[in-house]
Order: structure tokens, then sequence, then C-alpha cells
């Protein structure tokens, strides 16, 4: 997403700001030591650094979290739907951050990980800085965030969130397991009936910090994004219905061709997002019967729809129906729409993101607001109370591949500006009242 | 193609159309009884009249051809590459004719049937009418003219051509069978050594009828077309390689999108061939990695261009490379191209396009001109000596599938003009020395 792609201003509240002194000092070198050990526990049969959900892999690496967590002096458990959560008491109403150490086939060591990782270097900061919280801290290592076999990430996120519902647990991997089934095999009561779902309230605020993933921040050069909100995402297919005919003997005019007509649409769907507003791509292209010699009559698109703006998404949703319409119509080629999947951008708190820059503001690191492109952990905590992300630099706009990474100073400044934030944030009142 | 597409100007010599008293009248009910019982001798488990090349219905097919022509006075006998030949003899210098009596998996009654029965019905009625032929008459059923597991259409007029060496009979099936080894399994000899094909100088001249395949005839309500040529045909891929990313958090001005570039190439095909002198097709299409989510880096796109006008299909192909190239690079996306066959154009001999025409008139049928941009055992024939074709009208346009005709009165012209063009070039001099 471009950097100005649903900025809103970001509210100048008083955040006291003078009980950030002294700041807190992330170890840098205990930071890397923590994420190299994990990355060091994963799949040597693939590529990266792999720790798919559910593999003997992300269970041992999850032992190390829960060590990581104990050793700065949090209590740790398991909760009904699988999320480790280390936890130090205070007073009522959550301070809560986290990410996930689930990673794709091939993945990186970072996405996910400098969220959990991160927390507890946060965490260790802030006590050697001298830093108390008055909230109960909670930091969460949410089970399976990432795409898995039975097509529902975010498996702990939507189980705190009351999102793991029946339709969910019903899905089948491609082997036939439900994830009900695959969670029971793992050891986890996820029944809706068991749900261990969080209530309204519980949350005083929720923080995660996470990779950019994208090139953003980099060719800024500026260390710490404020995140204005996850984009909204639509799924929908496009078929295109024409005609079989020779290619030799079928001249241009007379034809029925999906596949032109789907191509059309395809360039329409990159000029109708060219604003910076949002992105749309064709990830899925197939063209029937897929012989040289045979004018193609069938042609089916996958498109996905992204932005912070739900109207944005609107909007260029029509326009490309439109668009694909006319190409269709000009051919003779009759076109149909599929809905996939509709999720509605979610806005971060105005004050969650007032913290984070300030926070910032206080540590010395410029910072930009940006909208998350990518789906996170924090969507379905959103749903909870107050939520903030803190985005830092993904070299080469790199994820979900062996070369993910961030330069170390601005690992640093990520769990610096995350443990200022969480500084902050336990000096406000109640925000769930507030915008 | 278009019906002016290569169109030439036909030779207008005097083709002594006064031995063509009395005409030939070919008996429609007889043609219909033949082709009926013919497409009766198909594969039951599939649709329409299918006669595979080498399938048990394909031998028992053509016995009934061979009885059909032993019935018309022929003597019958199958050459060193499969083909089944009906001769009569004469002056040396064979007036031929014929197609073939296999089909495709789906296939309808009439592609290749009409030119073998129909030859038949030709030659009876030529006889009932009282027209002798003075030169040698071989009226063939080409072996597997259709596109074949191997790869390898034509397989009898390229043996008889020369035209079946080593690479083709090395050509493997999905299962691993040689060409050769499927032609050995059916009693075929047709390594290159025993090679039966016939000298320059053997043919008179060659005369295939058949149907359009294609809607033009049928659009200009005329019922005979003469072949101006068979089209060359190109075919190659195209490549595109860009970047793979997240499709969430990569914006679309950073993006290296292989099919956006893929798609607007195919888009430049439809645009640089729609001039009517050609057909340019993009039948085959691969994106990946495939995912919704996925920025793709890889795409392929198959082309084929075919035009009787050769300079037309080089200065497409340039076109096309030349906005495929841009394509890419607007995007950042490498194009690399791979060629995998290349056919020149085949016109027809002038002689045989106005004694085709001449025949026509004589009978009282209107003619147009017209280009095949379908593939034809005639090719390889012209490759011997003068060749023409006779194309008659296909219903919508339709073939290659259960619902291809051709109106009765349209297949009699059909008969009626190919027995009056053999009747016709049976009286011409040599024309090999002539253009």
């Amino acid at each position: 997403m471009l950097a100005t792609a649903g900025a809103r201003p970001i509210a100048r509240v008083d955040l006291v700001a003078k009980g950030l002194k002294p700041t807190p000092q992330p170890d840098l070198d205990r930071l890397l030591q923590d994420i190299g050990h994990l990355a060091s526990i994963c799949d040597a049969t693939t590529s990266g650094s792999t720790r798919r959900v559910f593999s003997p892999e992300y269970v041992a690496g999850r032992e190390f979290v829960a060590r990581r967590m104990g050793d700065a002096g949090l209590d740790t458990s398991y909760d009904g739907v699988g999320n480790l959560i280390g936890t130090r008491s205070g007073e009522s109403g959550a301070l809560v951050t986290g990410s996930h150490t689930d990673t794709v086939d091939g993945g990186g060591k970072l996405d996910g990980v400098l969220g959990v990782l991160g927390a507890i270097e946060a965490i260790r900061s802030l006590d050697e800085a001298g830093i108390q919280l008055n909230h109960e801290l909670r930091v969460l290592d949410f089970l399976g965030e990432e795409p898995n076999d039975w097509g529902i990430s975010c498996i702990g996120s939507r189980g705190l969130a009351g999102e793991l519902g029946a339709y969910e647990l019903g899905c089948l991997s491609p082997d036939g397991t439900t994830l009900e089934a695959a969670l029971a095999a793992f050891g986890i009561r996820a029944g809706p009936a068991t749900s261990t779902a969080w209530s309204q309230g519980e949350i005083h605020a929720f923080v995660e910090l996470h990779i950019e993933q994208g090139p953003v921040l980099e060719q800024a050069n500026i260390p710490i994004g404020v995140v204005t909100g996850i984009a909204g995402v639509q799924r929908f297919l496009i078929d295109f219905h024409g005609r079989r005919d020779h290619a030799g003997t079928m001249p241009m005019a007379l034809r029925h061709d999906a596949a032109v007509a789907a191509a059309e649409t395809i360039v329409a769907v990159e000029s109708a997002t060219a604003d910076g507003h949002g992105v749309g791509t064709c990830g899925k292209v197939e063209v029937m019967p897929g012989a040289l010699n045979v004018v193609p009559d069938l042609a089916r698109v996958g498109v996905e729809l992204r932005s912070i703006d739900g109207d944005w998404i609107s909007d260029r949703r029509a326009e490309v129906e439109e668009r694909a319409r006319h190409a269709g119509e000009k051919r003779g080629v009759t076109v149909s729409f599929t809905e996939l999947s509709h999720e509605a951008p979610t806005p971060m708190h105005a004050i969650g993101q007032a913290a984070v820059s300030e926070a910032a503001d206080a540590l010395g690191y410029e910072t930009m607001p940006l909208a998350s492109g990518a789906e996170h952990d924090t969507r379905r905590m959103a749903r909870l109370g107050p939520a903030a992300m803190i985005f830092v630099p993904s070299i080469n706009g790199r994820s979900h591949c062996p070369e993910e990474d961030t330069a170390p100073a601005h690992l640093k400044a990520g769990v610096a500006t995350l443990a200022a934030t969480l500084a902050l944030l336990d000096k406000q009142v109640d925000l769930n009242g507030l915008q």
C-alpha cells in the first residue's frame, strides 16, 4: 500500500510522555540471539525458517518462546484455542501485545516472530529501565496466523474474537481432515461450545509489532510505520464464456474469444487500481481448453482488491465489473461474477496510533502513517478493544521467503517503540469510550 | 480466414470445358447413405462420430470405404505408410483425389469423410455420365490426418511427400510409444528406409474436397469455395518473468506483474491481427504461482499466427514481439520467445484453382476465392505436383464437433464440382511446368 493510503491525521492527545524517563533501551544482541535461536528450530526439509502450524518444529519453537517468557518473569499457559500466553498480573483491562511464530512454507525469520520475541525484549527493557506497568500484561503467541491447509488463517486470534465458529472448524484440508479434528489432534478443544473467546472490555489496548512486508518504509528511509488500519479485502472470480472454435478457420471478427476478454479485464484491473489508494491483483488466471489451435471458450480470472478505504474497494469493484462486461460484450462473451470473500477495512484506534507516534518521537525515530495491505492478528483483536500496529522496514520489501530481513537498527527501533507505546498506553484512562 | 485473404486473380486459361457435356450428376441419396453408414462405424464410448487413427472403428470404417471403392470399379490396396488407395489404370501422371476418414475425439461425420466418400461418388457420377478419364486415377484415404497422441498430423500424406522421417517416427505418445512402433503394431512398416514416398511428376494433379470448417461461405451464401492456398502457421511461446510479491503489501507502482504484461500482449495479438488478412490466437495461457494473494512472477502465452500471406505472418510476428517487449518493459518484466513451429503458406496451383472455378461455373454454382486456415493433406500433396482444394459451407461454421454438418445441396454441389474438376484437369497438358 502506498504510504498515504488511508492516512488520517493522528490525534494529538496528551499521552503523558513524561512517564517515559528513562526511555526503554532494548538489548539488540539479546534480541538477535533469540531470533536466531528460534529461526534454527525449523523444518530442515524445506527452505528458509519454516514452522508450519501443528508441525513438530512449531511445537518446539513455542517451547523455546515459553521459556523466554518465563525468563522475563511472565507466567505461561496455553489457552483453549491453542494460543501461548505469557501474563503478568496488574489492574484489570489487560495491556496485550504479541504476534505469531508459525510461518509459511519457505518463510523467513521475522514475520510474526518479531512481534513475539520483540514483545518479550520490550518487557525486559521496560523492567531494566524501571518502568512499571499498572495494567495486567499479556504477551501472545497466537496459534496459526498464516494461511494453512484449511484456508483459515489467524486461528488463535479468531478464537479470542469469537470468530472460530462451526463454519471455520468444519473446513477441510486437502486430505479431508476438518480443522476441528486437527486442533483436537494437537490437544486443543476448540469446539464452538468450548470457545475461550475474550469479552469486550477485557482489553485495555492491543499493540502488534510486525515487519512491513513491503517496500514503502525502506523507500522512504523511515524506521517506524504507524499503521492507520488493516486493508479491507474483496476476492471474487470473473468467468468468461465464449465459443470454442478452430483457430485456423474462424476469422477474427467472428470470434467469441474468452481469453482476450479476460486479458482486457486483467489490464483493466491494473489501471483501475493505479491511483495509489489500494491494490488490485489478478493472481489466478485459467484459460480453457488450453490448446494452441483452439479459440478459448472459457477463461477465469481471480481478482483481489485491497484498500484501507472501503468505498475505494466498492468503487473499483464496480469499475472492474463494468469493464469486464464491456470486454465481454465487444466479443460476444458472457461474463459472470462469483463472490469469494469480503473483509471490511479495520481502522486502528486513533489513540493507539497517537501512542505509537509519540513513543517513536520520544525515542527520536521518524515515523510515517501507513496502511497494512497484509492480514494480521490485530484485525481480530481490534474487535475486542483499542488496537494499534507498529511496522518496521523490510529489506527490499521481501517477505514470506528465506531472504526476509530487517536492518538490526530497525529491529531495535521497533522494539523500543513497542516498549514505549505500551508504557504510554498503560498511563491512559479507559480508551474504549474514545475514538 | 476472411474470404479475400490471399485471394489472387484466377487464371482464365482455356480449360476445354466442352468435354463437360453431359455434366456429372452425383446421386445425393447414395452419397448420404454412404456418409451415414460410415458415421455409424464409430467409438460408442464418446460423442459424435469418432474414429481415431489406429482404433478398431478406424479399421472397420476403412474396410467399408475399401468395399465402396471396389464397388466403384477401383482396385484397392494399402501402401507402406498405411494409406488406403483405390486405383484405376490410365495414362501415367496420376489424377489424384481424396482425404481422410480418421476424426478427432468427438468429431463429426464430414471432416475428411466428404473428401473420400465424395470422391467415390464423383467417380461413379463421371462413369454414369459416360465421361472417361485418360489419366491413371487414384482415390486416397490418407492415414491419420488429424492431430494425434504423437503430435504428428497428416501421417499418410507426409509419408507420400517424403516428410515422415526419423524425427516424426521417433515422436512419443504420452504413454511412451514411438509413432514408428504404433505404425508397426498397426501392420505398417514406415521406417524411413522403407518409405513409399511418391516421386516428383508422379502426379498430374491433386484435388481435395473438404468442408470449410469455418463460417465464411455460409455467411456469403456461396456453395463453392475455390481455395487459394493453405495458410502458413507460426507457433511460438512468450514467457514473462516478473517478481513474486505479496499482493497486499506491494504497491501497484512497484510491481513486476508477469500476468498483466501477458494480458496486455494477448490483447495486442488480437488487435495486431484484426485486419482480416489472417488470424492470431492465444490459446494457451498459464500464470504462476496462481494464488489470489500473490503477484504473479511467471506467465506463459502460446501464440499462433496463420495467414496465406507469409509476409503478413512475419510482420505480425514482429509487431507482437515488439508489443510484448513493451508490455514487459513498462512493468520491469523480462520477456523471452521460444519457437515452436513454422510452416510456410502453401499456395494452390493457379490452373488447379481455375479448373475448380470453371467446373463450378459450368455446373451453375457460384464460387468465391478462400484461403484455408486449417491444415489439410493437400499441403503435403502440393509438394509433389499441382494441387487444388474445393470447400463447401459448414453450417454455423462448426467443425470438430458432433454438430458438424453441411446442407445436402452443398454436399451435392461439392461432389459435382469435384467430378467436373477432375474431368477438366484430365484434359490438360502437363501442368507441372505451368504456374
